[in-house]
């Protein structure tokens, strides 16, 4: 542990369809697995399925969670940490990241993608958000087909992203 | 002024072409000849154009800067308010709004429509990003042909939108 | 208005005996008559006393609010801030201005304080907390015996701050 | 790990004189062999000393940063949290923890102090801040003569103060 190792964070709904909590569990997993910090909202959905993953695989979490109860987080978080700052926590859960993973969402994910590109954070998307302006597709989140490519290319990218890295 | 104005957020790029400054400025001139308070980030650009269209307008100008020196502001800006928050500004300058339009815009932009979206404060966007899921067009973001439209639409939306409005 | 005039914020008990709502009143009346604009949480009690004092002075009154209504400001708020981050919004009313004037108050009105202090912004004290370390008082909180006193004291201090000032 | 420990917050100056930093790191030593984790502010000094003390008891230590720049936590930071918040960053450290632990400190420290006791959560000081008002000692910081002591306290306070504690 410590401030040598790589934090991804995984973004997506406190409500979610299986599929988005499949793939979360898988790239929650791969997280672990590659030995990097997994860091979160904290809440549910996509959320409590990258936590799951992440703990199976051996990994340490964090959720930076919205209200200043630490009993709202998931039971797969090992770090709580409750903030009072409402929606205005996803720019925590941004600011603590190297990379990050978004797995479908609903508008609070766009938003952390959104002010991860505005800090250049990169992002890797799996099933997320397409965005485009004046009908031209804006390239910044980076596509993955499954789980273990969204990893291994967020942990590329946030290795070359890092000062030094 | 008070409590039971409408506050309407501007948002858009800090730098911004021809196009959009001009379309911000009469998005502020309007929302001044509204009776509506003006609310951005502080800054040039769309920021910028907005507050002077504004002024002109005869409106109060306020603007939620990032850093900690109020001399940042731009120069219509009336009431400025320093914040040392970095971009998780962009979450208060949402807060502080009833309504936002969005004319162009980088990512912070996209992070202010989003924020705005998950709390369910309207959004009117001029020539700003387009969105999509699974290749399927997203509709929260009302689309405005020109800034009377833009300013119309974000006023009766915001009216709607509030508590006992 | 704008960016050159000196911004002091008033902070006290948002329930306040009779003696700090009346000196919070003069407070306010004076710093409106100095032309400096007048910040404060919004709420009630010294808050208020402090606004209302403002707005009989002629001056424009800002109210930084911890939750997301902007109905829960005082009457006589003329730009309410919602922000929706809590007792974190303390840190904001104290970034907003260039000098602080405590009147009374219980442990928020300490953590402005401290937080100004912290900052290096001038806090001028009527009636508020005493500190000490190791039985030694500290006198960073400018002592002042009353209202025309402390915006006095507290306009040449924020002066001096002031880049440039 | 998980939701159902107790986070102990140990707050005191990024620059210490060698007796607070001693009993700091007593005081971090105490709160990981009582199996809670320790969480400050991730920089030198007070946090720095609490931190290794946790650390050479076994315990997990949570740095949350001012900056964005996570190579600023100090070696003894497991998990580091930058925010890019500034100063606003210290209603996070009172926001994730069940009681508070100071020693010594500046007005950074008493920001912190006063901000956990605005919000009802415990704190024990060891050579901290003396707070007055009207010449009346106020008895909300709970004194310790000793780490050994501060940490039985803080322990015990946060355990009645958590609901269901």
């Amino acid at each position: 542990m410590g401030v040598t190792q790589i934090y991804v964070a995984v973004v997506g709904g406190g409500e979610a369809p299986e599929e988005h909590r499949r793939q979360a569990e898988a790239v929650g997993r791969a997280v672990a697995e590659a030995g990097a910090v997994l860091v979160c909202g904290g809440l549910g959905g996509v959320m409590e399925a990258a936590c799951r993953g992440a703990q199976a695989g051996g990994g340490l979490t964090v959720g930076i969670l919205p209200g200043r109860n630490r009993a709202a987080a998931n039971p797969y978080v090992a770090v709580a940490i409750p903030t009072g700052l409402g929606e205005a926590r996803n720019a925590l859960v941004v600011a603590a990241a190297d990379a990050v993973v978004a797995v479908g969402g609903e508008y609070g994910t766009l938003s952390e993608i959104a002010l991860a590109l505005a800090a250049g954070t990169p992002v890797v998307g799996v099933g997320t958000w397409e965005l485009a302006r004046a009908g031209e597709p804006d390239g910044a989140v980076v596509r993955a087909g499954d789980a273990a490519e969204a990893v291994a290319r967020a942990l590329a990218l946030a290795a070359r992203a890092r000062p030094g890295g």
